[in-house]
């Protein structure tokens, strides 16, 4: 896109964080769906968000629900990529499935825009959204098996742990990160202590100080 | 009001489950907001599904605030009341924390619609819903003084635990019943399970049949 170039000119009325215009569409999009609501919000008041016109907007997306899956899917991708990777590493399982908590965390906690808001929207039931209710399942299934990997090692070990049913713990727990932000509690370490706590809840008990140096040096590699 | 009496007689074109006019309201309510979304259900559709006119509606309830008000009142406050009784009673801290999540999650799982979807709404954020807010705030402390006595029961017998800055853990457990019924997951024991979750991320470990008959034990109790 010629838009995206760096020798884009900024301009010096810019509204909004973003290095494009598409960005500063998402952002004024992410603010109004979750301070508005998505029914309440019209295309026309994102561009004027924005201080663009309504077809300049129409360039970057067809319809509105274009906008909200493109939000959608920055709450999901990001994390499914360095799941990925994580799952491929040799670390141990409790430091894999706490590094891929802290990230996934991290991003619900300290984006601009509360955006895991809008999970729970009766229109994200149509058609138009299956691909992203499809990432998350994939999302979920890639925390479970993360999950089982601990719950193996703990079964092998002997120790007291959560039944398999329970894999779905970790995620659970970190989308509750959502509600959290929505309530105005909380504290900045708040996807950290969410990762202590899906890894102790499993039933993990061990070096805790060499797990959390694991994960984080997961998290520090490069693709 | 004379129309919750015994002795109103029942319409034979009856749509909606409810003793009363007030609670078919409620129930049509319900299903619009959390399938079709609070903006985009009007008093007259919501009076539509009912099959009243939308006078008589107004003569229940005086805006559609109201009406999600009611609705909400009606997830926090049977809990609360529970919770109120449970923390009298001389049962152990586990017990008695593993009881009120248990109540908690069979109402958010087994209630006719998902009406916990609607906790996030940017609409709550106005003054009309701060008692509701509230109410919310006494839940979390309530929850936060049943785990804080399990933690002080673990911490007495040098059990490893969760941090006390973690209480909040078993409430946030409990509200993803919430978001596993809008995936359409989960099992008919989902709240038992999440009681039993709830208590072992605490840290507990013990007799479980011994905790969970106790647990039951107390909910069989009448006020």
């Amino acid at each position: 896109m010629t838009t995206q170039g760096a020798g884009r000119p900024r301009l010096t009325d810019r509204k909004r964080p973003g290095e494009t215009a598409r960005e500063e569409i998402l952002d004024a999009a992410a603010e109004l769906f979750t301070t508005r609501g998505y029914a309440s919000t019209s295309t026309r008041k994102i561009a004027d968000a924005v201080g663009i016109r309504q077809a300049t907007l129409y360039h970057y997306f067809k319809t509105k629900d274009d906008i909200l899956d493109a939000l959608l899917s920055t709450t999901v991708t990001p994390t499914l990529e360095v799941a990925r990777r994580i799952l491929d590493s040799d670390a141990t399982p409790a430091a894999r499935l706490h590094a891929v908590v802290t990230f996934d965390g991290v991003q619900l906690w300290t984006g601009r825009w509360n955006i895991g808001v809008l999970y729970l929207l009766p229109e994200l039931r149509t058609e138009r959204f299956l691909p992203f209710v499809r990432a998350r399942e994939t999302l979920r299934a890639t925390y479970r098996e993360l999950a089982a990997a601990v719950l193996a090692e703990l079964a092998a070990a002997g120790t007291q742990h959560l039944p398999d049913s329970e894999e779905d713990i970790p995620l659970r727990l970190v989308e509750t990160l959502v509600n959290l932000r929505w309530d105005g509690i909380g504290r900045e370490d708040e996807p950290q202590r969410t990762a202590d706590a899906a890894i102790r809840a499993l039933g993990w008990t061990g070096d805790w100080e060499a797990m959390r140096s694991q994960s984080s040096a997961l998290l520090a590699q490069k693709e």
